[in-house]
């Protein structure tokens, strides 16, 4: 889907760059480095694929030139975090392990979890209350405290993710970032003093010309910061691992995904993914300069 | 202070409602049912201060006039909130007493909630999460785990709040909003999800053109606010009941504030209070239009 994006909009780049002066006059220092490259993108691109056809091509380029807003997800898009709940599930499951196996720990806790969502929401607090609650649950009342102490430090331990980028994050910003062709928008679902110390632990805060930290991702949320920021959704694009809530909600509306699925997704945000004409699948967000710029 | 500020309002309404034709065929209408009522209420003010003069009357009736954002608190400014962490924190002193008096096991939970502001930040979970803490520490390890799940239940229904608005808020909002003359903000502190749900049960986001719920409210905050509504300081009024959190930075940053205070008050917010030309001390909500209409 990549090469057909970029190949696409080398399409639209070429017809520009030919037929209007003042294009060729203001593109050509930016485009001639690129035209090699896209040309043979493009050819390939429709080697691969005769059936898309051009206007196939022509018809998404026009539409990417729309996008106006880039939005990201930040937990396991921009640094590592749900590996953090896994580690801290499984230690604090060993110390229940006479009430029940992991798996049968596990499943206890994710009901809870979900029993609780409305009053708790999304996060470290959210997650630290419901494993206690399971484990009063699961030993009938015989858990002692320093086994509740336990939990709490273990979950506790989640709210002190240093919140180191991936590989490739920096440098993807930057670029985008420096083209001054999108504004920067960072999305990100939680706890607001967590998701805060995330961000300022990261180090990424400057990239973004608007933060926003969400209690639920759904076609609501997306569409009120559409709203906020001015744009219509066909201008919106959210990059992020969760298809359930960067990515579905986003094309439902009418804007643009970027799934860049992570090794561990929470059993919470597990939903029947699709294929989609403003979705692109990528592995690593270094690839992402190449569907934008 | 009230009265000058009415006073001096009409002074300056006066001057403009003689001094220029437009101001008289745009603002007669409206200034005319209320011209008997203040002239007698600057006469009453200079009577009972001749100290202070028309000058200082002019200086204040000109800046009030630059207001345009009038932000308020939600918790114990809208809506009772403190009240239910008192009841909560009761029913668990009692539930506890085998390990001490009510006021130690307050003062040993205000400890804990103070070493876990930085981790915890402000709301119900974190209320919890150092309930729980607390109960382990005084019980030596001894607690059990009925009373842990008694302690999380009493917290979390403080998460029930139905944020019935106190009475005269909707009618002083409404005041203000169909006056047109300010942009009317919710600025509140706490966790995300349990801020969202009381604000749509209070049935009074309506009123509001912009919605923030923060993690923390000091000067960086309210500068932040100010620089994103595109406003100075000076345009800037504050209400709410924490001198702290709502009155003491916003004076600090050259904005206005409005000090409605409740009868409960937590703790953590407790500080040194003072006298200021940019305050207002109103006993109740429904004296704000009295001030800035």
């Amino acid at each position: 889907m990549v090469d057909v994006v970029v190949a696409s909009r080398v399409v639209l780049r070429t017809f520009r760059f030919a037929s209007s002066p003042h294009a060729w006059r203001r593109g050509a220092p930016r485009l001639r480095p690129r035209v090699a490259r896209v040309l043979r993108t493009t050819l390939l691109a429709t080697l691969a694929r005769p059936h898309a056809g051009l206007g196939f091509f022509a018809y998404i380029c026009s539409m990417l030139d729309q996008i106006k807003v880039v939005a990201f997800d930040a937990d396991d898009t921009l640094w590592e975090n749900e590996k953090r709940f896994r580690k801290a599930e499984k230690l604090v499951a060993e110390r229940l392990s006479e009430y029940g196996d992991f798996d049968y720990i596990s499943s206890e806790l994710y009901k809870t979890e979900c029993a609780n969502m409305e009053d708790y929401g999304f996060g470290a607090k959210a997650y630290i209350l419901s494993m206690v609650e399971t484990a009063v649950n699961i030993s009938k009342g015989k858990v002692d405290a320093g086994t509740v102490k336990f939990i709490i430090d273990s979950g506790r331990e989640i709210l002190h993710n240093p919140a180191k980028p991936f590989p490739g994050v920096v440098e993807t910003l930057r670029k985008l970032s420096d083209s001054g062709a999108y504004s920067l928008v960072l999305l990100t679902k939680g706890e607001l003093l967590d998701q805060e110390h995330k961000i300022a632990r990261s180090g990424l805060a400057g990239f973004f010309s608007h933060i926003e930290i969400l209690s639920n991702k759904s076609g609501r949320e997306y569409s009120s910061l559409c709203a906020k920021l001015g744009i219509e959704p066909g201008q919106f694009m959210m990059v992020g691992n969760s298809f359930k809530s960067d990515i579905d909600p986003v094309l439902r509306l009418g804007g643009w995904g970027v799934h860049i699925p992570f090794e561990v997704l929470w059993k919470l945000e597990h939903v029947d993914e699709y294929d989609h004409p403003r979705l692109f699948r990528l592995s690593s967000i270094d690839q992402l300069p190449g569907v934008l710029l």
